[in-house]
């Protein structure tokens, strides 16, 4: 057998060229990570650093985790994909969550998720303004330093309606399940 | 930022050499893989195959999935750990599941799984005879030919039972969905 990567893996390449340049990096929560001028996304893995690259963060879009029928079915109406041309702004969204997270049972991290934290709820409500791919990292080969990674992508008119989506999500008692949170926004260079 | 393997992960080698030697080997659905004489599970990324190997699988043990709090409890409260003395027999079962369903939303794939497969109530009738190490291989890195790798060892007078399992559960809904299965039993050399 042949090592054949995984077809789903995205490698964000932060570092002095990229397709994306950095407006602002803020740490909400946990360590920093080091501030970079741009961003660049790619399908695959990059494990070695590239000239001019300071980190490279992977992770792997995957199945639903809690999303249900009625809800998927609405997500899978309303959203856009990432990449639109008007979509010149983007945001990288670095999140860890805590081990008491990981170890509960699932109905339980449901019920924080959705029931008293309405995270699919919420985040239906801006669609298709906002788009978003989400990387899982935390069962990677490597070990990651983040368990998802959101990029998500939009209009520059709707960088107020995302920050009204983060502020809601922030305020959830999802959010103190949290215990990194790094938010990179980027403008297309 | 260095590279450090994800410490939740195992690589199963088969080959020459080996704490357990092959006993049977039985296809179940999809291709099949190469015989072996022995195999080897060791913690971490064993991507280079070492010589006299054939193989190597790999997958990390992860968050509960599907296990509700009242099951979790149950399952916490009866199991043993793999590795007993006495547990001198074993099996690797891999497994990989269609397309179909992955693309399920959460509640219908853990509707299928326990409230149409009652796949978690089964397992739990066979602890603590039988113990279970469940590794996801499906968010590597590495794009590995199975979803799950499941190793469970027992004493040689519970074979029977583990066989009753394998039954019961192969006769589910949730079976349905692989398309992929491969039963390799192992008694320790």
């Amino acid at each position: 057998m042949t090592d054949v990567l995984n077809e789903r893996i995205f490698s964000f390449l932060g570092g002095e060229n990229g397709t994306w340049s950095v407006v602002s990096h803020r740490t909400l929560s946990g360590d920093p990570i080091a501030p970079v001028a741009c961003v660049e996304m790619v399908q695959g893995l990059i494990a070695d650093l590239p000239p001019g690259a300071v980190w490279s963060l992977h992770g792997v879009t995957t199945n639903d985790r809690y999303t249900h029928a009625a809800e998927k079915a609405e997500l899978i109406k309303r959203q856009a994909p990432i990449g639109r041309p008007s979509s010149t702004r983007s945001a990288l969204i670095l999140l860890r969550k805590t081990a008491e997270w990981w170890a509960l049972p699932q109905d339980e991290r449901r019920d924080v998720l959705e029931e008293q934290s309405h995270h699919i709820a919420i985040g239906l409500r801006y669609l298709p303004a906002i788009a978003r791919r989400l990387l899982h990292c935390r069962d990677m080969g490597i070990a990651e330093p983040f368990d998802f990674i959101g990029f998500l992508d939009f209009a520059p008119t709707e960088e107020a309606a995302f920050d009204d989506m983060l502020r809601e999500l922030r305020a959830t008692r999802e959010w103190a399940f949290m215990d990194r949170e790094i938010d990179i926004r980027l403008t297309r260079s």
